[in-house]
Formats: structure tokens, sequence, C-alpha cells
């Protein structure tokens, strides 16, 4: 995999990473495609919308259909069908969302299934098996996310096995894929809680090891935003210059501003997904909830501005039929606005950073857009 | 509207009907798209597949969202983005089959909405008067649909109720399109339970009023399958040589083939989409149940004598692991996959009549295709 990066005069990165499976322009925002899906979209959609790449769920496609059935059937590109890049998550994160129970060992983590309560075992030569069976472009070291809030002496030990752990995954991953052959990535996860010490112990730790991409994980878990916004600083001047940073589950439009300007590269989240399903819309004028009474004889699209298949083609009265009558339709043109909405805002944002005009985008965004700080889970 | 209809040398009609809004080869299916949507289609999908025409729900449209907002918003075609003709039912059905309470009067129906328990009227001017605002292609008159089993009294007395409705339709349809415009079509719709005598005074009945269409109503409604061919074939030769035929919410493709032998043009059901997103397709050796275990690990499409996106695209694998992970994917590919085969089946049975083959392609799919006897109600 490589990586050409470069800062601007204002001293924002962009780059382009080259992966087996395509190119990504970046900072890059990936749409979630927890079950092999990104949910109501079909892969066509998202290619003509200019996704790049899309995340997928180990932990969810270990359970089902079972990473066994996924390379049986071809690995999970030819699965869903979805022929760019993909990077796999390593589970370690919704092991504790979630499951019911989770039990933590040095070696890895029981955990019980939360489709039939069924038990399994996760650990970091399994995360790493299971992404190869899926054929992950880019994995993700196995790691515990710190729970917030922590104790110093918790966060540190957590974070020692995440250390550990990312070292196996490495390991296992190098067995896996002889040095002749293209690999698949590797990115390792820092973790450490809200201590700015175990940050930069998680840092060092990974770079010892040596990582395709680095990842700062254990952010947005119900910390204070100014805390979150600190940490983000923090942690991205503590990984390497020219290799991807991905800060994981962060996409309120808002963070990603503040953390593309602190250095990160790569987001993920379900919120342009998750919201639109509940009738929240992205615009131009800020968040839109569709089933408002006023909308209901109102012949203009959701969003003027906006180029979408969806702004284009229907109206605002429709919109909220369609929502209020809890039709298929309104999932499928909402999430294909509120992902059109966010790759939009990348593309425009990589723009302003390739024109050195970062500064400008970042005002412009804070006065027109109005993003309420609420916060989606992937 | 133009109908150009003929018989081949077997005896079988095929035609074309010719409305203001497209050209629709008969014999037609006609996808249900209840609340302004066919669910889960895209309408760019429908025309991909070859949808001609679709119907859509005076009654769910008249209360949800109102067919007032729908004038307002530009008509139906441009409410949902359909550009191609539709027909709307008048909501005679529905009102018994839907509401928990009505009430008929020689007026009309008092019904309470299923949808928030508020109180409504239907009757023959409001029927028309809203199918007008929704900007309908072919109107259907405002009917009584006489449940199975029903007294010849009763019978009877129902019929004579649907014969004045349908004349009253057509006084206000009369009203509201001047004879210098181009109208909209509107069709009558023949009752009479299982009355072979009152089937034909129905006929007769709208006849005399005089109709751009025919349809035959109140079958499917729970009657012995052998009873239902038996009204079909007693219907169809009643009504005009030269003017279309539909068979209402019929859809088994079983039935289809004995309908379109008795001389029916138009056909609307509920079971392909409906069926698609319970996790049961169409193939050609029979149904299937998307489901089945033995399907987990099978590569394979759907059908492989298929050609529709689902088929081109996925395995049998991947489709019941998005229906078991209940994925808005699985309904929008099963739907696709049911309605393209639907369409198809219905294309290639209007190549058979023109080339005088139907007696071949109704040998081949008595055949090849297993369907039971199961139905669905729009």
């Amino acid at each position: 995999m490589r990586f050409e990066v470069g800062k601007n005069p204002e001293g924002i990165r962009s780059g382009l990473l080259q992966t087996r499976r395509g190119n990504i322009n970046t900072p890059a925002f990936m749409p979630v495609g927890t079950n092999a899906t990104v949910k109501a979209m079909s892969p066509d959609e998202l290619r003509e919308i200019g996704a790049e790449i899309i995340l997928s769920n180990t932990y969810h496609l270990y359970l089902r259909p079972g990473h066994e059935t996924v390379k049986n059937l071809g690995g999970l590109h030819r699965f869903m069908n979805w022929q760019g890049p993909i990077l796999t998550d390593s589970g370690g994160f919704q092991v504790y969302s979630l499951s019911a129970l989770s039990d933590i060992t040095e070696d890895g983590v029981h955990f019980r299934s939360h489709i039939d309560g069924s038990m399994h075992f996760l650990n970091p030569e399994r995360a790493v098996e299971i992404q190869a069976a899926l054929g992950s472009d880019i994995f993700m070291a196995f790691d515990e996310c710190t729970p917030y809030p922590a104790t110093y002496e918790y966060a540190l030990n957590s974070l020692r096995r995440t250390t550990a752990w990312a070292k196996r995954c490495k390991e296992a991953h190098a067995k896996i894929y002889p040095e002749d052959a293209i690999p698949p990535a590797i990115f390792g996860i820092v973790q450490g809680g809200f201590h700015k010490d175990l940050r930069r112990q998680g840092a060092e730790g990974l770079m010892e090891t040596g990582f395709d991409g680095y990842a700062a994980g254990g952010l947005s878990v119900g910390e204070p935003k100014g805390l979150m916004y600190e940490m983000i600083n923090h942690t991205a001047p503590l990984l390497p210059e020219d290799r991807p940073r991905y800060l994981m589950g962060i996409g309120d439009l808002e963070d990603v501003i503040v953390s593309v300007e602190a250095g990160f590269d790569m987001f993920d989240c379900v919120m342009p997904t998750r919201n639109a399903r509940n009738g929240t819309l992205f615009t131009s004028k800020g968040r839109v909830s569709i089933k408002r009474t006023e909308f209901k004889d109102d012949p203009g699209p959701l969003d003027p501005d906006c180029g979408c298949y969806t702004c284009r083609n229907y109206s605002r009265g429709y919109l909220r039929h369609l929502f209020l009558s809890r039709e298929i339709l309104s999932m499928r043109l909402n999430t294909m606005h509120n992902l059109y909405f966010y790759l939009e805002f990348f593309r425009q944002m990589r723009r302003s950073i390739k024109d050195g005009r970062f500064g400008g985008f970042k005002a412009r965004w804070a006065e027109g857009i109005n993003i309420p700080h609420t916060r989606l889970k992937s």
C-alpha cells in the first residue's frame, strides 16, 4: 500500500492512498457497511456518489454469515458486489459495545453473540484470520476499546494488552502473507483512554512494531467534546507523518474539520446512514427532520444546493410522505442524500486543502451549517 | 385512449393500449404502488425492468398524504417521479378490506381509517374527484366488492349499487373533463359475486353507461379456485371485444395464463413484491424460500436463467445472508428479481401470442414451474 501525502501552505494534510483495489483520496470518508451492505444502498449507487472505500465489520460478519461462508462465496468483495477497497475493523469495539457479556483475558476476549447468545472467542490471531478470510484490503489490529471514564491504572493495563495484541496481529498477518505477495495493509490502533502520556506510549508501542497505517480508537465514547478535541489534537502528531491516520468512528462534520486540522486522514461513521433512516437529513442550511408538518405541501427539493438523485427528483412533500408511510424508498432516498452530502463535503474539503483555502472552508461551514453535538456509535 | 387488440390463430388476445402517457402492451402486468411507491423500487428501476404502467391506491393516498397534497405537489406522476401511465383503483376494495368499520348506504360508504381511526366518506363523485386530483391516467369506478360467500339477494342488491355508482362515476368524470380535452380513461367494474346471471347483468349495466375499459372485481376473495376459474371464463366474454379487460388483483401466474386464455388483458397483484419482502422468490424452476439453509454457501445466482440485476450480480448465499440480517438491500434485490420475473413472464407470453404459440407457452410453464395456490390480496 502506497500513501502519498503532503501539507498545504496552511499545514493541512491531503493525499492519495493507493490500495490493491483502487485509490482513495484523503481526507476520506468511509461509508459503513456493517453486514456486508451499506444499509439501503446498492454498490452501484455507492460508486455513483463517489465512495472510494467502505468499512465492514469483522464482528458482525464473523457471527453472521460466518467468515468461512464469505470466503466460500469468493470473499467479501464478490459476496457484496463491491469491487473497491474495503477496510475491516477488528471486532475490538463491538465485543464490548454490542455483546451482552465480554470477559477479557491476556489472550483475548470471550463474548456472547448479540444475535443468539452463543459464546465466542476473539483474539489477535483469530481477528486476523477472519479478516484474511473476508479478503479485506485494510485490516485493523485487534484492540481493547478503553471505556470512559477509566482510571489511569485500568487504562494502562488495557493499553498494554492492546499494544501486545497489535504486535501479535502484525505477526499473524505476516505469517499469512509472504513477503513477495502484495499483501493487504494492516493498521494499528492507539488507545490509552484520556491520559496523554498513555496515548503517547500507545503510539510508540505501535510504531515499534510498524504498521501500514495508524488509527486512534477509544474516542467519542461518552467524554465531553472539549476533552475529545484535546485528545484528537494530542494524538495526531504522535503518529508517523508519512502513514495514513484514521480516526475511528468519528463523523460529525464539525468534528471532522477539527480532526483534519489536527492531521487525521480517514474517517468512518454511521451518522449519515443511521440519521437518514431516522428521517434526519443533512443540508447546506443545517439538519432537517423530514417529518416536519411544514413540509407537507412543499414542492421544493430537500436542499436546493444539492446535486444528489434525491434532490434532483423528489420534493420535500414526497420525502415526508414516504417517511411517514415507513416506505423502503424513504430509507433509500434519505440515505442516498445523506451519503452524497457527506462525500460532497469531503470532496469540497479536499479541494479547499489543495487550493490552500481550508481556513475559508472551515469558516464557511461554521457559519452556514448548524450540526448539533449528537453522536452515534458504529 | 386508443386500444388496438386482436386475436391470434389460437384465439388469444394481445394488443396495444395507448394512453396519454405512453403505450402499454397487453396482456399487461401492473406493479402495485400503494403509497405512491412500488415498495423497495425506484421509478428508474421500474422503467429499466420494463414496467409500462403501475397501479396506485386511491384509498391510501386519500388518507395519506391526502389527494389535495398530491395535487399541490404537481400530481401523482410528479410526486412519485414516475412519468409512465398510472391506473388508480377507486378505493372500493380497501374500504371493506382494510377499514375496521364500513357502513354502506345507497349514496356511498362511511369508513374508519386504518391509520388513525378517523371517520371518512367515499362515494362515486368523491372517488372520481380524488382520482382527478391525483392526475390518474386510468380511473376505476367506485364499486362494492361483493364478499364471498354472499346470498343471491345480497349480491343482487350490491350489484345494483355498483351499477348505479358506476353511472354516477362516469357522469362525474364527464363533468370534470370537457369533451374537447384528452381526458383520462375510466373503467367500470363488473361485480355480481359468483352468480353467473348477475355477472351478465353487471356487464350489461356497465356497457349501457359505456366505459373506456371493463374490469372484473370480486374474484380471488376466498372462493375455491375452480369457482374462480369458472367466473373468469364466464365473465370475460360478457365484455366488449374492442375494449381492454382488466382482471383485478389476480396475479398468480397460473391464474394469469387461464385468464389470458379467457380473454383478459390487464392484471395487477402484490404477489411479486410482497413475496419478495418475505423472502419468497420466483424462479424458472418454481418458488424458492431464500432463507433455506442449503443456500448458506451457495455461490450460484438465484435463477441461472434470469437476466435481472440481482441474478447477474449476487449469489444465493448473499441473498440468504441479507434476508436473515433483515437488510433493506434484501428487500430491494428480492423485489427487483420478482418484478423482473413477472414482467419477463408477460413479455414471453405476449411474444408467444404474437407467434401463435401460446399453447406451447402454457404447456411449458405448466411443466417447468410449480406455483402453489397461495394468494395474496392487494
